[in-house]
């Protein structure tokens, strides 16, 4: 991030209906799935070139890959890597959660490889992954030790950025506070061990950037977790409001941005490529401004 | 379930190192990826072969084949269909759960299909899916919709079979009732509009066989979900004390089973898919046998 001067993360949420138009021919073989999985991968691939300069990772929506079937899987796989090469973090975004030997398999398929009698099989081999709390305690620890072991981290769902956030998370407990901000206790915990150089854990927290006033809060109670902040842009959350997310140094917030980018040209006009850039670049700028405080560690 | 005497699923979470021994020869070509993907289509369509009768669906864990990358995938696909042709019902167990639009793209990946340029892209066509319900209403929302359009169902999370679920499931609310029971409620209010012929939801819920003190509640709050009950044999759940599960009928509990039927040879000794079948047997009849009440409508 401090190379980048960036916490801006590329959201790729295709959708083979919206795509740029595309740099070369349509693709014309193979079943509908397979043509547009190539499609999809193509605007992927257009989309990182055009931004990456201002990004420091992009944020794969796995539901968007799934939808194609074995083909999407393919795509996601060659996403990951084409982001890789271009020096970016890769995010898999599946909020996954299950019990113990489900987590596991998860992990394996995200973070890690499964040894089996025919030889290892890679995972996506992902930097970061989303996590959902609600199974407990003993469904998020082998997604934390996979990780881990891979040098990885998890981004668990602490108060997300949908107005439904409201319904479960923000219910209030008999003990006092809120349901989100005893999620925010379990990561703090189980990140504690995880905790390197820069102050921050490799178990960080998704917070909606839709209600920046969870974050100063959300911060005491998780100090050195990174925050993945969703919902600036077209959900509604602006940069300005994200200050306490950076508080442990720039490093403590990641911005998630997707199709603010990916549509800019139909607000800016001009070339989808251009107009992504520029986007991504001022959400890069306007953060790594606000973000020089006296809080700041970088 | 009335034409088969059955309420058991058959859980399938294949583990590439603990397959039954195959019964032609191992897969020999290909990356072990698709080696072992082919070995582990061939194991689940034995136990399927083997216990098909005695059961009325089967239950996909995602997360075992998503580790097994795109061929995984096209495993997945194989095993679905071979079990539907084998009169089964599917279940993809993927608890998802994501904002709205995401939501939606895994509703197409496993229920329904997406309309792109290059033609119809299918899902798994499950006949129901696991969801995880802690982002709230808008997030289940569109699983809801998208499973009625299809005549298939979601099973909501609600209080789940691991021991973690104690740390968020089981917290009392400031209003009173623990977190769980408020799921409930919102099971029961999405059903609403769902509730067919035979009294039951198209919108029912996961209710761990663990601890069955919880099931007489569940059933008073959602009286016309149909309980996916996980947790009978290795979790330590015992069928006998499920009744209150089947009040509304014998289509209200649904018993899933994986290990306990998978290795059924490890306990009984014997061929693998003659210990299954005997231990899917004695499953079936013990819970037709159980749910035969004054509160049973079939």
């Amino acid at each position: 991030m401090a190379e980048r001067e960036s916490q801006i993360v590329l959201g790729l949420d295709p959708d083979p209906a919206a795509l740029w138009p595309a740099d070369g021919p349509e693709p014309t073989e193979g079943s509908p799935a397979e043509r547009a999985a190539e499609a999809v991968l193509a605007h992927c691939r257009a989309l990182i070139g055009a931004t990456a300069e201002a990004c420091v990772a992009v944020k794969l929506q796995l539901a968007c890959f799934e939808r194609l079937g074995a083909p999407g899987r393919v795509a996601l796989e060659a996403v990951a890597a084409y982001a890789r090469a271009r020096g970016l973090l890769v995010i898999a975004d599946g909020k996954r959660g299950d019990i113990s030997v489900s987590a596991a398999a998860y992990a394996q398929a995200l973070v890690g490889s499964i040894e089996t009698p025919f030889g290892t099989v890679q995972g996506l081999g992902a930097d970061l992954l989303t996590v959902n709390p609600l199974m407990g305690r003993d469904a998020l620890q082998p997604f934390v030790s996979a990780a881990r072991e891979a040098g990885a981290g998890v981004l668990v769902l602490v108060r997300t950025s949908n107005p439904g956030a409201a319904d479960i998370e923000d219910l209030e407990l008999q003990g006092g506070g809120p349901v989100w901000e005893r999620l925010a206790t379990i990561v703090a915990e189980l990140g504690g061990p995880g905790v390197g150089e820069a102050g921050l854990s490799d178990v960080g927290a998704v917070v909606g950037a839709t209600v920046p006033g969870h974050l100063a809060r959300a911060r005491e109670l998780m100090a050195s977790a990174t925050f993945l902040l969703p919902g600036v842009g077209a959900q509604g959350g602006r940069v300005e409001d994200l200050a306490p997310a950076f508080w442990p140094g720039r490093a403590g917030g990641l911005i998630t941005a997707s199709r603010s980018i990916a549509n800019a040209h139909t607000v800016a006009g001009g070339e989808p490529a251009t107009a992504a850039r520029a986007e991504a670049e001022r959400l890069r700028e306007s953060a790594w401004a606000l973000s020089e405080g006296p809080f700041s560690t970088s």
